[in-house]
């Protein structure tokens, strides 16, 4: 009999955010996976640190590239996607045995997430169930601890990964802003919010619900700061009834 | 010693999809709140049926009005406005006495929720925490079962309340689209995507991740039947390296 490949959304970062049908199955689990950058620990493993059974067998899927190529380019996108086969043809064959397979993925599996290159490769060929989680932009606008949107806010999702005209053009347009993938694209980003103007009202949002977590206005920090793991975000100021008339 | 109140998000539905945090504190809760529709037993009263100890003490806040007025009316600004400060007095009150107040807020409490209204009114004179939970709108493309946003997709999430050039100059501009506040405005978000070229790719999530879940295509659902819990999503169709080169 064949197993299942269980995908389980982390959600941001802090475990206690898991939800409980992903925290029961990560804690019975006696196969995990996850992708991680190539000797680093990772950060779906160590959200889940302390929740595994000491028997349990962990299946890293390094990344055969980051950021050292450019993401369009036929050498990245041919080593990714022969990764990705790989790792789908291993869980398939795994699964094959008959056990589960649970994959830890940060954040909403479906938002963005590298688990759907493997999801679009095996769903056809062998049961898969995907647990969604809470999204890392939901955490970092609770870690910010303002409401992120309001009565008919726009809020629109931006990768800073995309070219600066596009992201102007979207700043102008919307209410509410989540910006991802920022790190070594901050700056254009940081440029983009200024003719947007919407610079002033950015909060650049690190490790949000995680050890270490920070908080700052953009525009007041440093311009060489470009944290890794960060998102930026600009929150929706829309129609609310005000208290007492006054507010 | 005074209490807290404590905003515990639950997320799309199910109730195993709340957060380890938020299950906690509702199985625990000694007083919850929660909003609903006069006369009706309310969406988050209904997803934690089953969770609460015997004798916690409930408080509906019931809405003075839903659909009966515009939203932009003074007498509909007047009387949220009134209920929420009302609320807020009551809520402040019995924190005072020593008790914690658990109030539910369903899909995310600081992504259009209702809670955001009694937070800005509570957060500077009583203690408050709110713990995030999945939106709504992410349990709805779980259930389609699709994958929302890959790559650089940009995700634009918009209410149905929008006047139709709006919404229209929105579908046009984003990749992936969430469109929430459906109900009576669904006519309008049809029409506003047939004129952006996007009616097609569209689908329709009625009760996404609960009971009497139902997806349809939204080109093919009846042009009368405009379910009150539903959400149309637009999926997006970004980069991706593709499966053994013929994906």
């Amino acid at each position: 009999m064949t197993g299942r490949i269980i995908c389980a959304g982390l959600g941001p970062g802090d475990p206690d955010l898991i939800s409980v049908r992903s925290d029961r199955v990560i804690r019975g689990a006696a196969h995990i996976a996850y992708f991680r950058k190539a000797g680093r620990q990772g950060q779906a493993r160590r959200i889940v640190e302390g929740m595994l059974t000491p028997d349990v067998r962990e299946h890293a899927m390094e990344y055969p590239v980051t950021t050292e190529l450019p993401f369009d380019s036929p050498d990245y996108i041919r080593l990714l996607s022969g990764f990705y086969d790989d790792w789908a043809a291993q869980l398939k064959a795994l699964v094959a045995t008959g056990v589960d397979v649970v994959v830890l993925c940060e954040g909403d599996p479906f938002l963005y997430g590298s688990f759907m290159h493997l999801y679009v490769r095996l769903k056809d060929h062998v049961p898969v169930e995907v647990i969604p989680g809470i999204p890392g932009m939901v955490g970092c606008w609770h870690a910010s601890g303002v409401p992120m949107t309001w009565g008919d806010d726009v809020l629109t999702v931006l990768m800073g990964t995309l070219p600066e005209a596009e992201l102007i053009r979207h700043m102008q347009g919307a209410d509410a802003l989540a910006i991802m993938k920022t790190g070594r694209n901050l700056p254009r980003v940081r440029r983009a919010l200024a003719v947007a103007g919407r610079l002033e009202e950015a909060w650049l949002i690190e490790r949000g619900t995680m050890p270490g977590q920070r908080i700052a206005r953009l525009a007041e920090v440093e311009a060489a700061d470009c944290p890794y793991f960060a998102i930026v975000l600009v929150h929706g100021q829309g129609r609310r009834p005000t208290a007492g008339g006054d507010e």
